[in-house]
């Protein structure tokens, strides 16, 4: 297989077939005139192809607005394909191939990437994660089960020895992960360097004392010096993972990052819903985590099942399952990435987050659910590893938790959320 | 001054000051529960401040999907400020604050971040444009008016052998600016190395003869190490001119370019129209391009009046103007690039583009504009710098064109477009 394929939902005035090929043109040999030098084999080789055409609906109003006007939109699922002789296996090259100019196409009113499919040459030619799930339980001395972690809060505002508090505090509640919050990485009220220090100091007294090292996500997004600089200090002071805002530092930013990383790296996705929110244009996960799974991300925030933001549970199932899945459906490393349940998340939804994938091969992170248990943290943890061990024995959480244990206290505390997968 | 002030327009079921609220709350000290260590000294210092909330109108059904829905949706204008002891002067940290989880908050169903107003500090602590306008033309063995440019067309598909017979066409055209089309960056069948080395021959032959070094925007997208690489065999051969997919290797990319470019840095926007085309999502130009400029970006892509995408005149017309005025309206350098007129440009757009410039420190890219002119690519480029004079002098084209000469010839064979700076 020497062709990428990209998936699109896209709506237009001038026809679904005549888009298509406007699309198609745009993204590979397209001109303003044809030139001489425009020949026949030229095409042949470096055209994109328009592979199928699907009509889904029609309305009589353009989703977003255009130059181009019409008395009926067609809306449908289009699929190109292009030569990888194009842009061989440079991922930003294929992202401004797949998702570049082509937005801005006054044919279409609407227009969502929603899937890519890649030869297994992309696979082979890309780091892809470094530890993956069996990297992460190596490098905390060995752990079974999901990951049972937590966000530093307040986000922002405490100061590394006030961080480092609440780190004592967590690690001594039995936590397995604990990360930054994304907003908190290298400001002057909380420098990097100091933060660090502080927070290692307790986790490398803690796995002295436990043999137990809980995995500090510590935020290192910034510019690539700078990040390259904070893997050396967390190098030095023992801390095996970073955590990145992918979006923030962008695709480049976070290969060069995995290209001297000796640690796991954790990728936020802050600034997600820019390119999810809309169904009318936009990105869809299942794209751009292949990407990030390429470029070596340990780790990917998949949201949560009855989260506080705006995702459907259908929408947050599928991500999750998607970082779980090949790369390519054609062959080539795996370069399976953990998916990172968070926002909003107590005992209620662990059971179908590890029902959805099958596996414990994932991290639940609690805010509220672990600090608001009225045991407090350490019952708060231990209610949640309760749910996780009914989850994998398959068992109901009424039907497992004892009276007056962490996990009935927690049922209690907590509102059963309602979860529907079929969103 | 020592806050960062960003300004939304949002669409709410929840009223405008609460969701101001939350959008401060979420983005800064924000937590699930009030914790002991959010004291009101740490509210204080690092939360959040709604500076205004102004109601600009009011919908019956969301914009968007959203989790939380309500009878009346009020739309509004919100302008939110942070200190800057939460970021220092980080931009990807500054990103995942104005432009993160915000975008999936339940309490909105329409947020587009538009304005971003920083502090002086935020100039001084970047490099900023390395040559801008005036180091352009220096590069270019000192040049006057604007800067005629094409790119190379098919945007994809030719060998380096024959990149380099067009590039030989153009520079005896007379042309003063050659691209890479985006699409065309390092792919197996026309490898960055070998066309630079085709190209560079031409050029640098064709400066022997004339004096003049035509500038060559070599697309080295990639990642970080091979870009770096890149500008090294571009320094090599005399290249001047560096082209990234500024959107396709992220912020932290484009300054780790910045930081060991001895060429320009070209900054083309594909995928822009992600940002761009939805009022209900999105980020304005207005606030990306103070980014990229503090990045580095010495010229920088803003469409083109009347093109051929979805664009409005006054949204071009803004992004034009935006580029030329001081990054910081608070002090330290301008950071000013050159703006980069390209889609469907003929000799008509010329005297507009120049005159909400009020200068000649643009480039201006037509592709069918030269190469579809009746009396070849020579004249298309004389029909374009006659119309530049005329802008300069402040003359009508239909006053200025002597009958027969190019320039008249030009404007009998590309249609004269509606331009409306007021859409």
């Amino acid at each position: 297989m020497t062709r990428i394929t990209a998936t699109y939902d896209i709506e237009t005035p001038v026809g679904l077939d005549h888009a298509a090929a406007v699309m198609a043109g745009e993204q590979s040999t397209g001109t303003f005139i044809r030139l001489a030098s425009e020949t026949d084999a030229l095409r042949q080789r470096s055209g994109a192809r328009v592979e199928s055409v699907v009509e889904t609906g029609t309305a009589s109003h353009p989703a977003l607005p255009s130059r181009k006007t019409g008395a009926t939109y067609h809306r449908g699922r289009v699929t190109i394909s292009w030569p990888i002789g194009n842009f061989g296996t440079s991922l930003p090259t294929l992202l401004s191939t797949i998702a570049g100019n082509l937005f801005e196409l006054a044919e279409l009113s609407a227009i969502r990437l929603e899937d890519v499919d890649l030869p297994a040459d992309f696979a082979h030619a890309h780091p892809g994660p470094q530890f993956g799930a069996t990297g992460t339980r190596a490098l905390m001395g060995g752990h079974e089960g999901p990951l049972i972690g937590t966000i530093i809060k307040p986000s922002i505002g405490l100061s590394p020895a006030e961080t480092a508090d609440l780190v004592q505090q967590l690690v001594v509640a039995g936590i397995d992960f604990i990360k930054d919050d994304e907003l908190q990485a290298n400001g002057p009220d909380c420098p990097f360097d100091a933060r660090l220090t502080a927070v290692m100091r307790v986790i490398e007294d803690h796995a002295q004392k436990t043999g137990k090292k809980v995995l500090y996500a510590a935020n290192i997004t910034d510019e690539i010096d700078t990040m390259w600089r904070n893997l050396d200090r967390m190098a030095e002071l023992g801390a095996t993972c970073a955590m990145v805002c992918v979006q923030s530092i962008g695709l480049s930013g976070l290969r060069a990052v995995r290209d001297r990383s000796p640690a796991l790296i954790h990728g936020h996705r802050a600034g997600w819903g820019l390119y999810s929110r809309s169904p009318d244009i936009g990105i869809g996960f299942g794209v751009m985590q292949k990407l990030w799974r390429l470029a070596g991300v340990d780790h990917l925030h998949v949201n949560g099942l009855a989260n506080k933001f705006t995702e459907s549970d259908g929408t947050v199932a599928a991500a999750a399952r998607a970082v779980r899945q090949p790369v390519s459906a054609h062959g080539g490393p795996a370069c399976r990435a953990m998916p990172v349940f968070s926002s909003g998340q107590t005992v209620w939804q662990v059971g179908a987050s590890r029902a959805l994938l099958g596996s414990d091969d994932f991290i639940f992170c609690a805010g509220g659910g672990i600090m608001a248990h009225p045991g407090g943290p350490g019952d708060g943890v231990r209610s949640l590893r309760d749910a996780a061990e009914a989850a994998r024995a398959g068992i109901a959480l009424e039907d497992h938790a004892r009276p007056g244990s962490p996990l009935a206290q927690a049922m209690a505390t907590f509102g059963k959320p309602r979860i529907d997968l079929d969103t």
